[in-house]
């Protein structure tokens, strides 16, 4: 294939672009910072979605769509919120494009058609959700209100990445409104591990769960809970946040409900989401030189077939050995390529799969007719077997759960051995270079949060939810601390 | 419940929109023309768009996604379908909103961050996806390229009314590439023929396939084809329309191929699009003036199970007998409501599920426990019937099939009676005012065609696929032709 092949230790930022263009999952666009998902990478986007959309329905939430647009009034109206997405907002200034009459077949725009209020382009849709609630809720009984959108979202970022950081990026965001502070707060954890569950399970990714410091909180909330991955570079990504929203939103919209003593009090809020960025997390935490390393899970071909033949009669022969396991894989519930082109080798072939990460390969040839064989190899551990057909789509389908669950396992060592328990700056400094999370004393202020990013671009991940309480001094300023929290590069 | 309940008889169109807000289906939003779709309404759309997308598979269709911008200099390319949307195009020209220095806490828009070229929200994509294919399309071994996409797209309309004509509206729009012209028609054709499957066998509502006018063209396509429903005030729906857009695309955006001997052609292409305007066709296909008829196939709630109770006791009794009905219906993968809410009464909830369109709702009261019987009534015919516990999901399926094809038929009777095949404009006229299509002969000319249209509002919604030649005179002008075409005012 003609491509530049990066190994990750050359480079692992670069290994990680080529990758996502090699194996046809993204590319750049015309449009500065947004991205094509191209078939391959959408096919994996949506299994996410399937599965994802399964759990917040069997969480009782619902779907709906509310507008890309949000107008400028309504976009300021909760402070923090407003502040915090401003300086990455596109904005639509006119609703008309008119014949240039200086550039005959050019358009320019039609300065006739300001609009009167500018209208912006969601960066995310509490706003314009919260405007519409209002209407929605009025007592106790349209409480609560659990509400799911799949949708594109616009953040102008200058310096993008494909899946991690583009200017248009795909997500879904919950957002759902409660009678009382408490269960608000259980249905962002709820949430929070809706998503842990749908990483560890299906993206085979371990993650960390915890609350963020109030410098790294969602712009208008009063919790952010978040689920933190690592990389094979030890850097995090941050995979998922449900955030507790307090009474922001239904303040600064003023939507209240009556209780059922009759008074009225302002509703509870929360909001959640997760995006493409998970295409980026499931890349980077797996892959290897050669390609992707997809969980079978989310893989949209789990086994591929490839023929091993000269001349089309023996194409034939194969062809019709194929057939009967073809459709006793599907019917197993187990998506299958049989790859029969003749338009490459099955060199070519191999080398093809490997690099988009279908977790196995079965190729059959002349001998194996005879030996009523196939040779199955597994991409994440490179084996390979000679198996009979008897028999094989019951193997195939345990093959699939242990290579799911391999993949999990790799990555689960890799985190715990990548997790460093440290107690002085020093000791941060070194296991910050070695790469991973550092477990660390902090004081509580922000100052010295912001300090040690200064020096270390090392910010805190979370206060892991697990962490137990323990004295101890802050590694930089020496201040009493009572908890660890994780401290790490991020992506 | 409060509302205003319509008569179709007194304001067909009244009716219309009080429906869709009544049943909770969508409503207006802050933004001018973009409406927001509620989670009813949502729930219906996913039906539709999970067959759709299985169609899209079984006929080669990969999704994938492609920018919501369009800079400038590509949306001008192609020169016809640049003007015919350039009057209706949301303008993206700054990236960042700052703190107006002179209202604290509102924001403006920062001139320091004006784009150097502007953006156009996608008002329909063929510009920035054949910008991309160009670099995917090099030899004929690249084609054919079968892409979908779902996505929202934005048209600036001046008069919007909810799921027919709105600002903002979610779609799918496949685009396709090929080596030669025959295989691009035979592939519009194809769509098209998913489309009107689609609607006979999922809307219920049968259509009439044809091709448009150079009138009614899609701007920069060389032939648009249709389905058209009839609605029940008479007026014509266009549901969904294919385009063969022979080389417009390829020769505007530069994308040639390497054909088998070797010569370098510009490619062909197609696009294909349905949107959230068979909503609108749904609703006013079927309806009635107590509420939505939904057709089996796309309601989200097929059954509804109301126990008639006095008191917990009778309810737990009658919950005890319902829960085995239920898991057998949904074993038989049919979707069913217990509403057991003891918030509103019996009466109340037959209402909203009549409303609400749900094609079978059962009562169960004491006395059904008594003899093992239930109540059942169709929403489609409103007859009700006891029948025995005993079968009772068997019964509901074929009854399901049977209501499903009951509407189907009701709305072809209605479409079949009202096609008038007329021979002179006093003739015209007077169909016209009967309401339905009328079937006429037309001289071909585009200046016939408005003349028509003003005097009457009527278009020519297509040429039908099926329609025979047939010597005759143009109704308005007098001068020969060869062919009927259908005629109607349409939404």
């Amino acid at each position: 294939m003609a491509f530049q092949k990066i190994k990750r230790s050359e480079d692992y930022s670069k290994w990680y672009n080529n990758l996502v263009i090699n194996a046809d999952l993204a590319e750049h666009s015309a449009v500065r910072g947004c991205m094509v998902i191209k078939p391959y990478g959408y096919a994996i986007w949506e299994k996410m979605q399937q599965q994802l959309d399964k759990m917040f329905k069997e969480t009782g939430h619902s779907n709906a769509y509310f507008p890309l647009f949000v107008p400028k009034s309504l976009f300021e109206a909760e402070e923090k919120n407003a502040e915090g997405f401003a300086k990455e907002c596109a904005v639509v200034t006119h609703y008309r494009l008119k014949s240039d009459p200086n550039n005959p077949g050019k358009l320019i725009v039609d300065e006739d058609a300001k609009l009167e209020e500018e209208l912006i382009v969601r960066p995310t849709s509490e706003a314009i959700i919260w405007n519409t609630y209002k209407n929605w809720i009025q007592s106790y009984r349209d409480l609560p209100l659990l509400i799911n959108q799949w949708a594109n979202v616009v953040r102008w970022e200058m310096r993008t990445r494909l899946f991690l950081r583009t200017a248009e990026f795909l997500w879904q965001e919950g957002h759902t409104a409660h009678s009382t502070r408490q269960e608000a707060i259980e249905e962002s954890e709820r949430m929070l591990n809706v998503y842990a569950e749908f990483a560890e399970t299906f993206l085979a990714i371990p993650v960390i769960k915890g609350i963020k410091t109030p410098n790294e909180r969602f712009a208008g909330a009063e919790e952010t809970y978040t689920i933190e991955g690592m990389m094979q570079d030890g850097k995090a990504l941050q995979m998922g946040t449900s955030h507790f929203l307090g009474q922001n939103f239904a303040k600064a919209f003023d939507v209240k409900f009556a209780t059922k003593e009759g008074t009225q009090e302002y509703v509870w809020a929360t909001s959640w989401g997760v995006s493409t960025r998970l295409m980026g997390a499931l890349i980077m935490a797996h892959s290897d030189d050669e390609g992707l390393i997809l969980p079978p899970n989310l893989a949209p071909i789990q086994v591929v077939i490839i023929p091993i033949y000269k001349g089309e009669d023996e194409l034939e022969i194969i062809s019709q050995r194929v057939k009967p396991l073809q459709d006793a894989l599907k019917k197993a519930g187990i998506s299958v390529k049989f790859d029969n082109r003749d338009t490459q080798r099955s060199g070519w072939k191999f080398a093809e799969y490997e690099l988009k990460g279908v977790p196995i390969r079965i190729a059959i040839g002349p001998r194996d007719l005879q030996n009523n064989t196939v040779e199955l190899a597994r991409r994440d551990t490179k084996e390979k077997m000679s198996l009979s057909m008897d028999g094989l789509t019951e193997t195939i389908q345990s093959l699939l759960e242990e290579i799911q669950l391999n993949i999990y396992t790799k990555a689960n060592d890799f985190q715990k051995n990548n997790i460093h328990c440290v107690n002085t700056f020093t000791e941060f400094e070194m296991a910050l270079e070695k790469g991973g999370f550092v477990s660390a004393h902090w004081d509580g202020t922000p100052e010295t949060e912001e300090k040690i990013k200064n020096e270390t671009k090392a910010t805190i991940r979370c206060i892991p939810l697990d962490s137990k309480l323990e004295e101890g001094i802050c590694v930089l300023s020496g201040k009493p601390s009572k908890q660890r929290v994780l401290f790490a590069r991020a992506y």
